[in-house]
């Protein structure tokens, strides 16, 4: 995997999301952060040979903070010459330290952390001074994926645009409902 | 003070981070915030006619959600159109609605919440399903400062080096405490 | 939906209770209050332009706090103009915001918070000194309904013998369960 | 005490607020209620024979429902003959269940629960389905009192004016503070 | 019901130990107060005209605080003469009072309070210095009533053996679960 | 020290209460206790070669379950030989395991347990079904000592008046503190 | 049951770990450690007079520490002499105090408890200061068996072997996962 | 310090047990495991060029996991090798991952976590299957200390004794406190 991980580095079409979970059985609950980027027009990289054809990309990886500790220190040192902008770190558990590790070992690059169950929020937001992690509400990668579109919107202003566009339709819903209530 | 936010608009050196608090009894928390700014070479806009130096700026005010509805409102509202990029949201108490409102008013400006105390974690963090929010720990604005300097630094590379340069004195800092130890 | 909310405050015949809540996936939880004040001989506004016959009423809205902060503001802006005189607002999640911005604007017109779940509780209750609200149990939609009426009754008489009425019959109740235990 | 009780009855100028706490500890906590219910001109009776001059005025009693069940018995099944419009009952400790049995013997009267400390909360706030109060923040006697108005205000529009020119002048103190900031 | 409490009263062969709870959902949980006091050889009181034959009995009444105060206060006043020596009393929810407003009013007989889930333990247990009483854990009403058979038990030493010989049963189950391992 | 209690085992005139801590640290909490028995009139035996006069009488021991588990178990042993009726444990700490080995050990003796800290209660009120204890609130010894002489009055009827005389002072006291508020 | 205990003393070929738990309905839970023994090659002693041919054995018994304090006492009194180098101790409840119990009784053996549920973990780690106990967190009973066979491992280099060869498979398990992701 | 880490490995007269913490702010906290060893004859090392007289040694570093992740990877990973056969780690916050974080890099070592703080405790215990850590209460240091000699113990029969003696001290004290109350 290592391996990998080095031939990535001088790939120029990286994905500019990185997510990463602790377990495969946080993938159910790190699906809705697949599902925002996708509605939001990014592409998935499983294939780094071959990357997608969409402006802006993510990719998805396994990394366990304690049964490979080893593997989470190489995906946080190589994240930036990889080129990715954000990632997006989710964990379970009472100890859900990969999203705290990742955001220790990727610094400066900013991280968003997803405590996979609500008995994860406190081992996840809990950083002390000087390292920053965000983060969001248990098992909330739906808005996860959403803040990282809003922190890549910055430099890319026609991701604003597409932010704007779902929360219209999301207003209309909102609105509907009111109105079937009437009815 | 309406018309104060209407004058802002059109000003062309307006700060990239907004502070804002519910209560001048937050201040001695979100100073925080102020202190890491300030290390990091960013100037604090006080008069908007007589905007600072240096290349990056922050602002402050104090908001209330539940005395001053309207204001918050106003400035939610004008933060994109005013040059905002980030916005530091700062509130106290059970139900610490600031940071909530903020970010779901400003959308789709990045919204970082600061909960005052740690009763106000759950509040903050708490949103639904597409109202994006990211949260730091209880009192740690400090760190809101810096996700918020990572968050500008993927625009702006020059942040990163800066970035870099505080923790690499945090890291002499430790390794100097532990050979303290030893003697 | 604003202009339906301009069109509303002409009308003499606006129901003296307002039933908001944040999603209408709190619609169940908050279906006691409709049971409650059926019983108690309210009549549920659906349509503007046909008011029930009844002497009392109550209207039901979705509104967002998250989604449609818009929204928020002109239904607690408009509540005192419209005719009403007591507003219940449920909301779930831990950052239930909808109960007590509603109370910060539609001041000063008594409002009952809901918390539609247990963690939704402290978020509702914990307003600052100089903004009121009054919350129940989560998911106590029946009993905000009594305290309306209760609230309703101090002004009109009618409502008081309503109220022990429905209590007569409560305690029957448990009398008769109490006696089958002996049978 | 009793006689007492009896001898207000038929007492014409009797106080449209009843103010009780469970415990003298509890003063301390419950003055709040005191300094509002004065700010928005009540007078406070502390003579039956004498009452105040202003037009709507409050009472104040020490009731312990567990170490004197006689008297919040006596207490809550008078107050509706007496006159009383909402009453107050504010109690500590985890077990404080002076609000509720108050709520219960005084239906339907409406009753805000003052929970004196946090541990109070849920024993307060929680009652079951066909018993109603309604409860303020964790020591919030201040806020009770302005509900309280507010719940009379709905038959005495006069008090509602007093409402908003308490809201502006608290507004008036935030923006000054935010004004504060930038000089 | 009052009479049927006043006719109790000169009624010699009155019942040691008084089961009460808050609500006919309670009586699953307290079914195990039944269960030990029939294991131990009580009979229950179901016609106070037709007393069971055994030495020790037992009653069983659904009595709610919050809806039907005025029994709880006849049922805990009459309790002494009535020939009680202990009270059992059941209560669910956040706010259980019956434990609590019984103790109160039936002292100085001892009451066990049994808090029929876990959110009542608190709002059970709290009572204030001088007002006692004495609790089980969430739902043990089978211990609650082992433990009234205890504190008869010092006055009836007869009780003491039927105790002895419980226990021993219960050992000798251990004992052969663990023999059973190393089959 | 286990001399001692063999040499107690044939003394005539043991006490009735048999007060035992975890630490000395605990006895500031448990001092309450002392308090209540002495304004009840028990005499505390501290030489059992010269007993205190009074009819009724308790002895204090320090005995950790942790640090002196062979002393707990001769304690629990010896108690029912001894002539105690109820034994009073306290203990502190998250791990309270005094009041519950104890009420194991001494079965079937009635032990009141005393959780000395908030975190203790949990601990002291856990025991399986079968292996009965009764609790009292965190640090309230005094009401232990109250719930003690209430299940001694169960055979000793004169200190049923005790218990009488000490609630009409209580109920005086609150009485005159509700009169001072309208001086 | 104690005759046992006697005879296995003098018995050479006793197992180095002992596991007991404090009721059969925990032995679900604890099968993790029988689990995790067998897969580095531990053998069960079911039967005293026929020991498992493996190197290293474990034992398993149901021991009440309040249904059967007596079996506590000698279980832990005879756990040095009968050749135990560990011994892990489960128990479920708020009052877990088995694990406690034994660490006191069988000191200086180590004792690694585990809670087993969740609302047990406090009562099992919060030993005072002087009494040593471990934990591993609730219902970890494969980790606690781990970290018997590491503490075994620093007199038995062959152990750590085993614990390398299955830490390394545990780790290939993660690979192969994040490898799938891809495909 | 990573030149000192690889001068250390060679080292042949290496510290048995290593403590480590994630700040010098838990310097006061982790004393306790200094007191506890130098009582029980271990000596600290502090130069490495001359180690203590001692026969048992221990050693202390600062290592932080968030802001010195680099550190914590070189510490973890030389453990084994440099001759330690357990850690102590302490860690405070929400987010304690020193502990967790070494004991799977240090792997398969025994690791003992301390949680500085009580809001520490989930975090360090929380591990999933297969990666093992043992856990004292928070701030218990000294336990961690006995714990760790308990492990070594079981390779230096020398240790039990030392372990016994200070066990006897200890009784002492909790006797002749209790023999001061009756004096």
């Amino acid at each position: 995997f290592e391996a990998e991980a080095d031939r990535d580095r001088p790939d120029d079409e990286t994905p500019e999301i990185g997510i990463i979970m602790g377990s495969d059985s946080d993938l159910d609950t790190m699906y809705g952060a697949h599902e925002a980027l996708t509605e939001l027009g990014f592409g998935e990289v499983t294939d780094y040979d071959d990357p997608p054809s969409s402006r802006f990309a993510f990719e998805t990886f396994v990394v366990s903070a304690h049964r490979t500790p080893e593997l989470l220190y190489v995906y946080g040192e190589t994240a930036r010459e990889r080129g990715l902008d954000v990632i997006i770190a989710g964990a379970g558990g009472k100890s859900a330290d990969l999203p705290n590790m990742t955001a220790s070992i990727a610094y400066p690059l900013p991280v968003i952390g997803v405590p996979v169950q609500e008995e994860s929020v406190s081992s996840v937001i809990g950083m002390p001074t000087g390292a920053p992690i965000v983060t969001v509400d248990a098992g909330k990668s739906f808005n996860a994926a959403l803040s990282a579109v809003q922190i890549l919107s910055r430099a890319h202003p026609e991701l604003e645009g597409r932010l704007d566009d779902y929360h219209d339709e999301l207003q209309d819903d909102v609105g509907s409902v009111s109105k079937r209530l009437h009815e």
